[in-house]
């Protein structure tokens, strides 16, 4: 059947809609995808969200007319993707909407662990005359998980291989990792952050050569990696913390960044480079490589992300793991800007059948759960008259 | 099969729960009242949602630990209301939770029409381990609907009757009817506000006696209706106003019954409350009486609400309307006090069945809707094992 899957991350750089053929369920989901756009958001809408968003405190009008005014930019942006493929959204079984984060946490302050995103449901079912499942956090977290990551689930259905255990490893400023063990088995699924992805590197770029990124990790390239420095870097008390673990920018941004290069100034500037790309290619090695006993032995590595369109990354990968393929994301053939819009209607299509979604595993959720509202859409042409 | 309704309205009184046998559908619904109470919110929880919904502006981190919060609440509410009773809430094939409003303005100012209820699904289902039905409002207003009232249709499922045109005069501060014409045709609907109900009463009885309200309509039934007065009153802009209307204390207060007490000096106190309560009596009487087009002749008046209770307001209607029999809603042996909650069990059952149960004659919706968001749940002892 058809379906489309709507995701709008924290950056608010647009609206990803994916539109898939989707069959079968659990580990026998069958999904294709059939169109993919990223709608940007109006400039109005855009101004509302990050004030709400950058604001200690808005009204709660401004909060009720925001969750409406999403739903329909969302619904607009199904609309028009649909329009664009000659499709209608009257034939999708359902839109399965992440929705859009303004809260989260699951640190159990007070007591109460939540999260909360927006974008009335109800809106795009209006707009687009089809069933709409949102809300695929809260249940998890209401079960005692973590509310995230989501995306293993449909990481699972749609790579488990039983003839090799594999790692699909992000690389975008943090890197994070799933590792989908060839037992199949969706409990020992393991997921959590290495460390840091390309952070490190565009922070020091930008101090050290006034550059965004490394350019096809040209820089790192020309420069050596640095003993002293590699040691220093591998001693951060992260790599050694047990599952499960997360970090961000708090840990490895910019003042990090700052404090190691002033606390190797000897050391030039292209080798600093070489040196921390190898730092994010180590901190994957490290912990795929048998220090973390809940991690098994992996035979391959998928990279996707921006880290994957660094060649000299790649290359340290392949150093650092000479016994493990290392393969980009794009050389099995799947789109990576459209995964985790896919990876909704994968989450929504198990919903929408009644089957949970959840990885306990990984979220630290107590149960398996079905997640999200299933937001029903009467079809006129099909009902009964209504007296 | 059983259900369970959860209301908790604008006044923050308390959590009403009622759990009922509920069979069918449409026009051919039946409901049991099985068990029903009221839970007041715990002190903490009142202080945050009062906090929320008085201050001007609130941090997004509240709104989404009250969210939660709520949702914890709703479930406890059904919990205890079942443990006293000697249910399972396991056994519930779905809660019908309505959630705490914290806004509502379907004016269409800057183009968006919104509603928000709190009250997070999945942490009801999480604790009452069952399916959850929420958000009731905001697919009426998707589809151009004020999302309010949803009540009528619940009216129409219990009192229609094909023999007589029935009218239900809920009289609270404000009186509201909703006329249930003999056709039986959910779209010949009409429900609006009538005006006062004891608003002006009570705030007389507060200026004139500095009582609360008039018991048992004593004041009243001591003094003579005023005919200058009465003439003043009947002279309203709201009477003559078309439907769909709707009124409340901005019109009809303090500073409206203070400006009459100043203005009719003369009037005695106790013929002051005697032709307020007649006035009451009267806005139902002129509503009902063949001078607003929409609004057939109606055959039974079926009285609700705490005008119920005040012997010379139903008086003043039997006198007013001698064609029309009066009786309180009590007489039919429905709870006046459960009537809300066991509402939402009525909605709740046509949503689980896919039904629509919105009123557009009502609410000035475009279609007709499945109303809600359902939450499933994930019952582990009757899946087939989650690999």
């Amino acid at each position: 059947m058809l379906a489309a899957g709507i995701m709008s991350g924290t950056s608010l750089d647009g609206i990803d809609v994916a539109i898939c053929e989707i069959e079968g369920l659990d580990q026998k989901t069958q999904v294709k995808l059939l169109a993919f756009d990223t709608i940007a958001f109006e400039p109005q809408t855009l101004a509302n969200l990050s004030q709400a968003l950058n604001r200690d405190q808005v009204s709660l009008a401004d909060i009720s007319r925001l969750n409406v005014e999403l739903g329909q930019v969302f619904g607009q942006a199904v609309l028009r993707v649909c329009q664009q493929n000659d499709l209608d959204s009257k034939n999708l079984a359902f839109i399965a909407s992440h929705g859009q984060t303004l809260y989260h946490d699951t640190s159990n302050q007070n007591n109460i662990r939540h999260t909360l995103q927006l974008g009335e449901a109800s809106e795009i079912a209006a707009l687009c005359q089809c069933p709409v499942i949102s809300d695929f956090r809260p249940m998890d977290v209401a079960l005692g998980g973590a509310g995230a990551p989501l995306v293993p689930y449909a990481e699972w259905v749609l790579y488990q291989d039983p003839s090799r255990t594999q790692a699909l490893q992000n690389i975008g400023g943090i890197g994070n990792v799933t590792i989908l063990p060839k037992s199949g088995r969706l409990s020992d699924l393991v997921a959590f952050d290495t460390g840091p992805g390309n952070m490190v590197i565009n922070e020091a770029m930008q101090i050290l050569f006034n550059q965004t990124y490394d350019k096809d990790g040209n820089r790192a390239s020309q420069g050596q990696v640095q003993e002293k420095l590699a040691q220093h870097l591998m001693a951060h008390p992260y790599l050694q913390a047990p599952l499960p673990k997360s970090t961000g920018r708090e840990l490895f941004g910019r003042a990090f960044t700052q404090e190691l290069i002033d606390a190797f100034p000897q050391i030039s500037p292209l080798d600093f480079i070489a040196t921390v790309t190898w730092y994010s290619a180590a901190c994957i090695a490290f912990h795929l490589d048998g220090h973390i006993p809940a991690v098994p032995q992996v035979d391959r590595l998928i990279v996707s992300g921006g880290g994957a369109y660094n060649p000299q990354l790649i290359r340290y990968l392949k150093e650092l793991m000479p016994k493990v393929e290392v393969i980009r994301q794009e050389d099995l053939g799947y789109s990576s800007e459209a995964k985790e819009a896919i990876a909704f209607v994968i989450l929504g299509n198990q919903t929408f059948h009644g089957r949970p979604s959840n990885v306990p595993s990984v979220t630290g959720a107590s149960q398996p759960a079905i997640l999200g509202k299933i937001t029903p859409w009467l079809d006129l042409s099909k009902t009964k008259k209504f007296s």
